[in-house]
């Protein structure tokens, strides 16, 4: 099976794709989000796994975007504990690092490790695993960098210090999107609970326009999990609304309230209905 | 007026404070969002100005925890049209050009510019101000970056190419945060509309929660500008808002509502009551 993500081998986005598809999956690697849609489109993979939204950095709208555009289906999801580690060659030591590569984010999440020490210089480079690769390839013995420790056993460098971030609260959570088959672990089972990703453009503009819709899901009875409002693109005051509710879309409550929806709105887009992702870390 | 922003001299933050403030503002440029607010807290600035969301990116959450953390009030807001420009020393010819550096969501952001051109590589920089000034010391003819117009100015960079972005819908909100007075240009006048940012956390969870609290807005005829949920971080599965109304705090109407959503709610935040910010974008 094989499986595109955004970033070099040993991103985040590969350890979230194992976590949840398991570690016999094929990763190809692409650049850029986009083409990541384009390879699940060309059918040059079966799925792609890619970022939607970050506790610390927000939903990457972006990848809305990209599911609007594409049409793809998300068929899971999960939640990976991001840890950053500090990485280094075999024989580099702690005291003799004098420069760390890594992601911006990443170096900014780490921002406390880099005060305390005034001969350590946090340097910008393209992602994590991209650094721990580079690293690897260098014989330096005074460089370091910041990724995850799936990237340091691929790249077989050596684990300096874990947990270098400020916050530990730090989940991303990714997607597996689908042209249109379901991974066998990701297919529906009674047991587990489901998701429906959906957005929507109001018909009008107003202070009970969201109101009148958000009336449709509590008459329903039907939990919310997400509710995010976005400006629409081009059209200045409009709002679109990304929400998540928490059941399957075959589920009869959640068709009829699509139906009341459909009527009372612009625009419905149903991104997709899975099951409910669980919160996981990158086995060590 | 001393204005503390995150990144280098030139940054588009820097554009924001001095489109919203004025230019005659001495910008104190810092590493790290925490220490925008802290210069704030220890009367080092008068101001700060952070960015709270990007229309591709999403809203920033550090800087709403900062807001949470450190209590200043938002007193006003800008959105910046994200326009990237690429860069070079007066003597560089954009055939000659075999790097470009910039942040790594400014690079992603430009992706179309760099799938044409296969000699051309893209190099992550800590920030896009910080690559205009290392092309500035650089007297590489090879070597470009991608920054603001404004950037271009202050480290004298010639411009080769504008509106470089793949969309052009970029824009950037910033908040200026104070920790008490309001600068005179953001004084509420009867003429300007207001805006109410504010977070919530619910004192119960399930389907009609947030419905209830919509309703105490929809009955009092308040229109909301921003709404999004997020996960309470170390609260798994309970989630707080974050919500932008319509109008001033000083009005009658949204008082009146401030009350009820104190007894419905765990916990009521107000960020602060200022003038909705104008859409601008840095003068060329």
């Amino acid at each position: 099976m094989k499986i595109a993500i955004q970033g070099e081998r040993g991103a985040y986005s590969e350890s979230a794709a194992q976590n949840l598809l398991g570690t016999s999956t094929k990763i190809s690697p692409y650049p850029y989000f986009e083409q990541v849609f384009q390879a699940v489109k060309d059918g040059k993979v079966s799925y792609g796994v890619v970022p939607i939204e970050n506790s610390l950095a927000g939903s990457i709208h972006q990848n809305y975007d990209n599911l609007g555009m594409f049409h793809h289906k998300i068929v899971g999801e999960v939640f990976l504990r991001i840890e950053h580690v500090l990485l280094c060659n075999k024989n580099t030591q702690l005291k003799n690092i004098r420069e760390v590569i890594s992601h911006p984010q990443a170096l900014s999440q780490c921002s406390e490790f880099f005060q305390g020490k005034r001969n350590v210089n946090p340097i910008a480079y393209y992602d994590t695993a991209g650094a721990a690769k580079n690293v690897a390839e260098n014989s330096r013995d005074d460089l370091g960098c910041i990724a995850s420790i799936h990237a340091a056993k691929l790249y077989g460098l050596k684990i300096l210090k874990r947990n270098l971030e400020n916050y530990s609260e730090n989940f991303t959570r990714f997607l597996v999107v689908s042209k249109k088959s379901i991974p066998k672990i990701l297919i529906p089972t009674k047991q587990s609970k489901g998701k429906t990703s959906l957005s929507l453009i109001p018909k009008q503009t107003g202070s009970g326009v969201l109101f009148q819709n958000l009336k449709i899901f509590a008459d329903a009875g039907i939990n919310l999990l997400k509710i995010e409002s976005r400006p629409i693109p081009k059209r200045l005051f409009r709002y679109m609304f990304y929400i998540d509710l928490e059941g399957y879309i075959k589920d009869s409550k959640i068709k009829g309230v699509l139906k009341k929806l459909e009527k009372t709105n612009e625009e419905l887009k149903v991104f997709g209905s899975y099951p409910v992702g669980r919160f996981t870390k990158i086995k060590s």
